[in-house]
């Protein structure tokens, strides 16, 4: 195992025919993040999640989950980071400073069902509206000329490292209008690469990410565009299509949304003045 | 919005040239499952779970979720399932008898850590070791003709009547070893298509499930093997790559794995036992 990509013994049928070969897959492994923080006197230390990803950049992962969850609001809530030498190292410890408050409520994760909005999609994009995020900016920015998005599957693909030897990971690349390529993670995990893409930005002090572009390698999904809004982010696209829910959570808040970026084509779902047409 | 999938207007760009037209995203919505049991002389009600599922078979997938997740063991457990008319019809109840007992430990989602094992890839074997389960069939059983396996995804894409017209939906489908396709289900979640099509089998009182096969439209991670072995069945199979927890599931529990079914060939990853090569 080499942390992103593990080998196994397969057997391999091709057509008629089958032998055995050596060959790689990609790691899956529990990490549990755990929240330190202060009440009244007291220092609270509580699990907040465990989620199945692939090991690597965990402290990116744990800020960016709390970061997209609306738990931290920036860089400067954190106190200290650890990553555990136990467990394999399969436990993140955030202590965050002793005058942050946190919100208990954020802590349970499916946040945007309460007994007073009711559980619809209606309901979820409520909830989002009622969650502290940074301010979209206006729809013509940042323009992209609609070229330039076709080249965005080639330019993820060329970073696609554990992609390329195991065929299993999910990925998402943050990018500048211009096309330059901030950032790639991968993870087995679809909202754990972006988790941890945004984590890092948010460790660098960058955000809101309102100047910059997300692409992600899956489907688009309410809780993708969930992360980007809590990040400021207007841009999302995807190689894969989106969902109901996603594409009115663009409308409602203002983001681009594309689906289906591939094979020089795209669909634009929301958020069209962000792009400029070739005339 | 007919339920699976809803219209929308979106900018299609080809190449250099744009233009508006209708088209149809996979409709996602959040639902609500809640579970009703007693305690001591009580009635108790509480939330089990909220997925981000397309709207369909909901009864199914709250019965498969509680089935593959430990709570529930076979229909005989329950006494009712009503979805709510409020709400959108985003809530559905499940209610056991009055003899049935409940794990409350089995309720916490993730329930494969506790503090005495720990966090890592191990201890989430460990944990499946220790929760009821249907044996296994011995290992060269079910078989099936290693010819048979190259036509799963032709026979998957014939039923898939939502993908073909979102293009956004995950599809599972349970065959029998003979390539007779006993369901399909789609869904935007993935372990949403999966529990769907074991909670239609546990209703109709057909678990185990060790004489078929699971069919999988995309990556089999972690937790689609977990739903698997908690229903017994022997045979996995994906379109897309296996992650390594995945494998060490099939591994340890004597299951069929395979990955990457298409385009005339396919990786077994676990059990080949139960695959007879052509000679």
């Amino acid at each position: 195992m080499t942390g992103e990509s593990a080998k196994v013994v397969v057997r391999k049928v091709e057509g008629g025919n089958a032998h055995t070969v050596d060959d790689c897959v990609a790691v899956e492994e529990p990490l549990e993040i755990r929240l330190g923080y202060s009440r009244g006197s007291n220092r609270v230390r509580r699990s907040i999640s465990i989620t199945m990803r692939t090991p690597g950049h965990d402290e990116e992962l744990a800020v960016g989950f709390l970061f997209t969850e609306g738990i931290i609001r920036d860089r400067d809530c954190i106190e200290s980071i650890a990553v555990g030498v136990e467990q394999s190292g399969n436990i993140v410890t955030v202590e965050l400073k002793s005058g942050v408050a946190v919100e208990i409520d954020r802590l349970e994760r499916h946040f945007y069902t309460t007994s007073s909005c009711g559980v619809c999609g209606k309901a979820s994009l409520e909830a989002l509206k009622l969650s502290p995020r940074h301010p979209m900016p206006p729809p013509d920015e940042p323009r992209v000329p609609a070229s330039l998005v076709h080249q965005f599957p080639a330019l993820l693909r060329d970073r696609q490292s554990a992609f390329a030897s195991t065929g299993g990971m999910h990925a998402s690349a943050l990018l500048e209008p211009s096309g330059n390529l901030i950032a790639v993670r991968e993870d087995v995990g679809r909202h754990n690469a972006v988790d941890k893409l945004v984590g890092r930005q948010v460790l660098a002090g960058r955000v809101p990410l309102s100047g910059t572009l997300l692409f992600v390698s899956g489907r688009t999904s309410f809780e993708i565009l969930q992360k980007a809004l809590a990040a400021g982010l207007p841009w999302v696209a995807g190689i894969g299509a989106p969902s109901s829910l996603a594409v009115e959570v663009a409308d409602s808040f203002g983001m681009t949304l594309s689906g289906f970026v591939r094979d020089n084509r795209y669909n634009v779902y929301s958020g069209a003045g962000r792009i400029v047409e070739d005339v």
